[in-house]
């Protein structure tokens, strides 16, 4: 691997915390305030709400960003799906796969549901261009939806179970990631898998019809292999958390099937997870308001392949351009009021490969604006050497500014003829306060599919997320995606 | 599970710390008391010692000790195979398992290598009667020969190699368990599993014959998947340990043969594995005098199929009774100085099931005497029924006694015809200082393997095992304790 690809990923890491963070106190629910809950029955309780809860309670809100969240998965693992990552994952494993039961998105094999529900997880982290929890910055989807549409290759599962399943998977990893963020993540836990192995535990646990005590079992189990380090931010090691965090859950939830016993208590005991993984432990996140509150409706989606501290920048030069119908041989220069981070972590002058682009906000806007995009297309070769954006880049000045947060810009290109435009933006499209649309969601999707879908598949594929809550099977989904 | 079956697993595991923290400072070796080595090239300086050590250079004694080791595993994981948890383990994994690459010993399934060493892991621990590293408290063999001895069946290992590749397990996870012991078993993780994760990968990545960062990405995947709670102690959960180390170290190892990438620095790294996972770290006990210092040296069998607290106990028994050839009627009382854990941890007066009376000074003791043995059978719901040690055991008198230690026992044995019979226990058989000898581990062995192999072939296994050097092909082992 270059090590700029490596950087790439460590600096779309590093920037998600301080972000998170300066919106961390605004994500707060009022339950978090509350007097905190006893450790006793935490994890029979979360049981006993998982083997219970069904399609019917969700409210509306939440089964929209349940589609939402699914759509954006299935893109990123199909547009993952070519990256050197997957194919050496794939020719390591394929020698210890079991039966074909489960379709690798993007791709011709098939694995054990086990193996392929890793594969699938590491996909759709490759870019790092997943889904994230801003409140604990974990990505839910990578391990629970590589998970349970896997098993749903295995069993008939209709569309209503498998949304069902699938929120609760992110219910659960992101209440037990609430319980011990930020202290476990600062540490050095690499939150997504060691949360993340619940929520697919609980998701697989869920589809497999597990009784409470069962579901007792799979959460102790699931406890017991927690995933990743942060450490490994920068490798292929990072990918490799949420798809083994999907693997991991099944692996406990088919032992818990089985009634393979664990402890009664393992997320809230003396010896347990929380108390061994965390020197913070707040279990009124993990047993209050269940069923009432939703962290699924907190998803966010990334609209752009990059660290998010650029998201500010990207989002205004391209509202400017498209309000404006602006070329880039209008532009004389591009001023940018920026917090001092986004010089510190994206300040490269003159990118020369792709993925030196995602640390280059000279880059980022310049593209932007020529492109009116910032996929990963956006961050190739091809799009660092372009000699339009080449030329661009050289006039976007960036100025760091006080009182411009991390999430924060405050844009104002100078055309040539005299005039200027200003845009301040508050928050980046695809924050909590300004979501992608669903029709952003396609565009991205479309544009990580190209390529390895034909169009008139990928179309039919998201077609299938937006109404997955009709669909008799939810294996189509994998199925479709699928070069069978 | 019963209760009793938990409470017995978890009475086990709970002597161990005790004793092993009583011994510990007895067993520092002289590097220990050395300087802090920097945290610098850790993961890369074994990782180097991994790749270019050779069977040829190990010692003598270390290389019997890594015989012993060997030996001691195949019986308990033989002895171990007919328990429910194996059935369920088997029963719930059989659906996933890929070509039956490797045998599953004692039993007639083959499943591929990650699931089958996850299988023979668990099979080794079930009855808590594997080996013991006292410094930590891991349980070597597990997560190691479980691993290699799956991989042995997949591609030609020759005897030697597969020792030295066990040694070179043993010596990377016990290292990197001294490394972080005692604050990182305190707090709530399963040495066993947490440090065993490591020992699997390092062992196979040899095997496999990988290169230098091949093994660094090798170790770093390990550590990005540590296994296992105190806090399932009691529950099959314990068993899952070493063996889902076992797999893990497999599928780490697997990984980095084609060059799926980690950080160079995971175990040292500021949020690296010791640094996230301990709040202690003492580096020079995994870089310094590799190849001179063999943790693998100081490995112990246990005699007895209970927690240690009972050893001395059981060894003056049968000391006193072979010596004087003593039979249960000639005994008036038995008096026993002990230390008052023994009392609270093992004081059931009149145990009903087999489980119970390893929490029983009073049967344990009683029939040592009548039988001469305390394995599994000793251990039986007959045995604890049996008039005889019924009779026997109400003659048994604990006495808490200032000065005695939890690792020895003062028993007098007080004749009808008014002889007296004494015996102090310092060290107990199955100690560092006290070893089993060769005789009693093949007792051991034959003892677990009957009614399971046929005796002539519990005979050729052993046989095969004291011969491994000169074995052509390790997999013989395997093969032969495997009922095809």
């Amino acid at each position: 691997m270059p090590v700029t690809d490596r950087r790439s990923l460590l600096q779309t890491a590093a920037v998600l915390p301080l972000a998170a963070a300066a919106t961390r106190e605004a994500l707060v629910s009022p339950a978090i305030a509350a007097p905190a809950a006893p450790a006793r029955d935490v994890t029979r309780t979360l049981a006993r709400y998982l083997v219970t809860a069904s399609y019917g309670d969700l409210p509306a809100n939440v089964r929209k960003e349940g589609v939402r969240t699914l759509m954006n998965w299935v893109g990123v693992a199909i547009g993952g799906s070519r990256h050197e990552t997957v194919d050496i994952a794939v020719a390591a494993l394929a020698p210890f796969s079991g039966p074909g039961q489960a379709s690798l998105l993007g791709r011709r094999e098939r694995f054990d549901i086990m193996n392929a529900a890793f594969i699938n997880g590491v996909s759709s982290h490759i870019f790092d261009y997943d889904d994230t929890h801003l409140k604990t910055i974990i990505h839910p989807a990578g391990p629970v939806a590589s998970a349970i549409l896997a098993v749903a290759e295995m069993q008939r599962v209709s569309g209503r179970d498998f949304l069902n399943a699938l929120v609760l998977g992110v219910e659960t990893e992101c209440r037990i990631g609430n319980a011990v963020y930020p202290n476990h993540y600062d540490v050095g836990w690499h939150i997504t898998g060691t949360a993340g192995v619940f929520g697919s535990a609980a998701a697989v646990g869920k589809l497999l019809r597990l009784d409470e005590q069962q579901m007792v079992f799979a959460l102790g189990l699931a406890a017991s292999q927690p995933v990743g380090l942060r450490e490994s931010f920068g490798s292929m090691n990072k990918s490799f958390n949420p798809g083994r965090a999907a693997s991991n859950g099944i692996f406990a939830a088919v032992l818990a099937s089985k009634n393979f016993t664990s402890s009664d208590g393992m997320i809230e005991a003396k010896r347990g997870w929380a108390n061994t993984i965390s020197t913070k432990q707040d279990y009124g996140e993990i047993t209050l308001d269940l069923g009432t509150r939703y962290e699924t409706a907190l998803n966010t989606y990334k609209p752009f392949a990059c660290g998010i501290v650029l998201h500010p920048a990207i989002d205004a030069a391209i509202q400017l351009r498209n309000e404006n119908r602006l070329t880039a041989d209008e532009i004389e220069r591009i001023d940018l009021k920026v917090h001092p981070l986004v010089l510190e972590l994206t300040g490269k002058k003159t990118p020369q490969l792709g993925l030196e682009g995602k640390f280059s906000v000279y880059h980022a806007v310049a593209v932007a604006i020529i492109e009116g995009a910032a996929g990963e297309k956006q961050f190739s070769d091809r799009a660092v050497r372009d000699p339009a954006v080449v030329s661009l880049r050289s006039r976007v000045v960036p100025v760091i500014t006080p009182g411009i947060d991390p999430a924060q810009v405050d844009m104002t290109i100078v055309l040539k003829d005299g005039r200027t435009l200003n845009r301040y933006i508050k928050h980046a499209v695809g924050s909590v306060e300004v979501p992608m649309t669903d029709r952003q969601l396609e565009a991205k999707f479309a544009d990580l599919a190209d390529g390895i879908l034909p169009a008139p598949l990928a179309r039919k594929v998201m077609d299938a997320c937006w109404s997955v809550e009709s669909l008799e099977d939810a294996a189509d989904i994998a199925k479709m995606s699928h070069l069978a």
